[in-house]
């Protein structure tokens, strides 16, 4: 059985954008509907008793296995032509699912968007009922996602773009010290550029967010780089 | 008559945080709704068959007058506990409606909220059909508002006061040039808090956001203060 109408509040859905970085590399969450070739954004509805965060949060934890995963909500999608019911009736169809029964999911939906970023070497993605597979693809290599889940990601990566370093340490996503460069590395890949080792350097300092720990004693100390913090404001 | 159910989107809201300032106050567009007592921010509901966006574009203009306000979607609200079905019907009550042809109304909403900022001394607000009057508050002197919409106005002022001198830029709301106190008194007004002209000009200077003209030649030239404008990039 597929989600019933009375359970749900209709119109509303929700769609998160799961980014993935293990210091190395960005990918994003992705999960492809059984025999459809339909590749979109882990997403689902609002249950008529709960709220819209709980209904987010549970349903990424479903497919990530974390429990307390910061979802930072983003924008909400609107546009008339998001609707796509050709899409939906296919995927219940592979489904075995009745269409009649489930047709309130093929009405026009609002989607409420949230993200994460988290590293994706501490994850064991699970694919919901409906998808045969759900995986880690990096941004450059995604596959045409359904509806408008590409202008999802788009204004995802617009979002986690701007204040990148208070973002960086809200999300623990890196270790909390660490060298110049590994923090360059990171807005690299969030940034998709590369910058200059000496002019990132310098605008990182100037935004006095950072602070330098000693370097420690290794014996070969005059080679270890510098060690940083994010202050917390 | 009221809003038609089958006409609507059920579940969906959307409000607006219409912030005033004239360069010296800062204000916010409030209702209230006809013999209720009962005051909001001025919200709506989404057709079937328009997108998000208009909707709101058009409630906003219906109360204005203005018709290309620039609005800047920020934050949906979807708690349990924003659902207050006895002032909805309430409202229906004092306006005359039929509670049972409007039963939708009563029913659980997740709103989707948006904030414009403009010169109230440009517009003349006007009521809607279920309120009787539309009027400016200003922050320090709000009635009251009902369910959440102190959580959406304070949301609101929050995301505002983030990088604020892109904002002040995109929403027109300094002349073209403007001197340093115009600018101030704008971020005083906006931000709650006084600061210290010279560290103010300091600290705005280093945002290197500014271009500073040539004075006028007013022929007491040396007392006239410089004027600066946004640098567009």
């Amino acid at each position: 059985m597929g989600p019933k109408k009375e359970d749900y509040l209709s119109h509303i859905a929700f769609d998160s954008v799961i980014f993935g970085f293990n210091g190395k590399q960005l990918k994003i969450l992705v999960l492809e509907y059984q025999n459809t070739g339909l590749f979109a954004l882990p997403g689902g509805f609002v249950k008529r008793n709960e709220s819209l965060k709980d209904a987010v949060t549970k349903g990424v934890m479903e497919r990530t296995g974390i429990e307390d995963l910061y979802l930072e909500q983003f924008h909400t999608f609107g546009d008339l032509d998001r609707f796509d019911s050709k899409a939906m009736e296919r995927i219940l169809e592979m489904n075995g699912l009745d269409i009649k029964a489930h047709e309130w999911l093929l009405d026009r939906f609002i989607s409420i968007a949230y993200y994460a970023l988290i590293n994706f070497e501490e994850v064991n993605p699970i694919p919901d009922s409906l998808a045969d597979s759900i995986e880690w693809y990096s941004l450059d290599e995604l596959p045409p996602l359904m509806m408008d889940h590409e202008e999802i990601v788009q204004k995802a990566l617009e979002t986690i773009r701007e204040n990148l370093d208070k973002k960086l340490l809200g999300m623990n996503l890196l270790p909390t010290k660490f060298t110049m460069k590994e923090l360059q590395n990171a807005y690299e890949k969030i940034m998709g550029e590369t910058f200059k080792r000496t002019a990132f350097q310098r605008r990182m300092l100037a935004t006095k967010s950072l602070v330098r720990h000693e370097k420690l004693f290794t014996g070969g100390a005059h080679r270890a780089p510098y060690l940083y913090s994010f202050k917390i404001k």
